[in-house]
């Protein structure tokens, strides 16, 4: 079967209304309120139709969160690695404390502990390829001189974004733009490569250097 | 009424056995099948005993979580602070990461976003302390020079926890010991103050230097 352009147009437009049904239930009822039956009617399309793109509630959440997410806080380069990494940083922090999104990903976080394929997506659809583009921003510093040669990048992406969780999981209110940019400023000045620093390869996660 | 010693030793015997029970069914069942009911009945106490001292079930598995993680990861001074976080981070990683700890805690911590009150305890029984003691034993190291003067030391706690929630709440693999290791040297190594500091009293988190 071809799929023809106006079949991918109403595709997509079913999908938009989805996840868009999706995060105003979420906000209306609370994540754990939601099914998927309540999204299907707010949308307008079939359960049926909702279970052949997604396997599950907590799926489609993870895909309305994920797309608000990336689309929020973009990798810019302006060639000033503090600068970037504080408007990256505050962007994200802007999204998990606003609602619909915040109290989705404290859902999804949820329902991901006993739910193994949603864990998979999470790490596959949005964690992985967001650090992978954190590591490849701090990469480009490097490049540049900003960064140390050596530094250990993924674990600054964990330092940068540890906080966040913590601040989020914990319900505590986010972090400012002071401490933001206190955080960024600590983490980048953390970064050199002294003797107490593992060879590379003994760490768990260490990366292949390119 | 008078408490006579033995009522109180009767007392302590319950509440031992109904943190207990509550970890077992934990481990067997998984945090969201578990009762309390099955608790009490495991426990061999009343349903009415159990809603004498605790609230809810999340507020009996933070007691049961609260004491194990709060016994096993104390803040040591052999005046090397470098060591001393390490071997505390170490020994917290192990406990969110070890069967029925961790996924109690993950338990608690989703049950916490739509439970206020357990929201406020775990603040109040768990991380408030915990983040006092661990500003503490720093402020200590401040005290024998190993920490700068005008450190900022609630944010040095965040990025120290922060990664640890991080894994954990996104299920990836706990720290190994030379990532802590890792973790702790680049965390102590931030700890500078410098004209990119905010100051004092302008952060939402800042503290007030004794």
């Amino acid at each position: 079967m071809i799929t023809s352009p106006s079949s991918v147009r109403r595709s997509e437009r079913s999908r938009r209304a989805t996840l868009d049904a999706a995060l105003e239930l979420c906000t209306e009822k609370g994540y754990g309120r939601v099914t998927v039956e309540a999204i299907a009617a707010r949308a307008g399309v079939s359960k049926k139709t909702i279970y052949r793109w997604w396997p599950s509630k907590g799926a489609v959440m993870l895909e309305a969160f994920a797309e608000a997410f990336v689309g929020a806080t973009p990798f810019v380069d302006t060639g000033d690695i503090a600068a970037d990494l504080r408007t990256h940083i505050n962007a994200a922090v802007r999204v998990v404390s606003t609602p619909p999104y915040g109290p989705a990903y404290a859902g999804i976080l949820s329902e991901m502990h006993h739910d193994d394929d949603l864990a998979r997506a999470v790490l596959e659809q949005l964690v992985g390829p967001r650090v992978e583009a954190a590591v490849g921003r701090l990469r480009r510093a490097q490049e540049q001189g900003q960064v140390p040669a050596g530094a250990d990048l993924p674990l600054a992406v964990e330092m940068l974004y540890g906080p966040v969780y913590y601040r989020h999981v914990l319900r505590r209110p986010a972090q400012d733009e002071a401490t933001v940019a206190a955080l960024v400023s600590h983490v980048l000045r953390s970064l050199v490569t002294g003797d107490d620093a593992a060879p590379a390869g003994t760490r768990d996660d260490a990366p292949a250097q390119g």
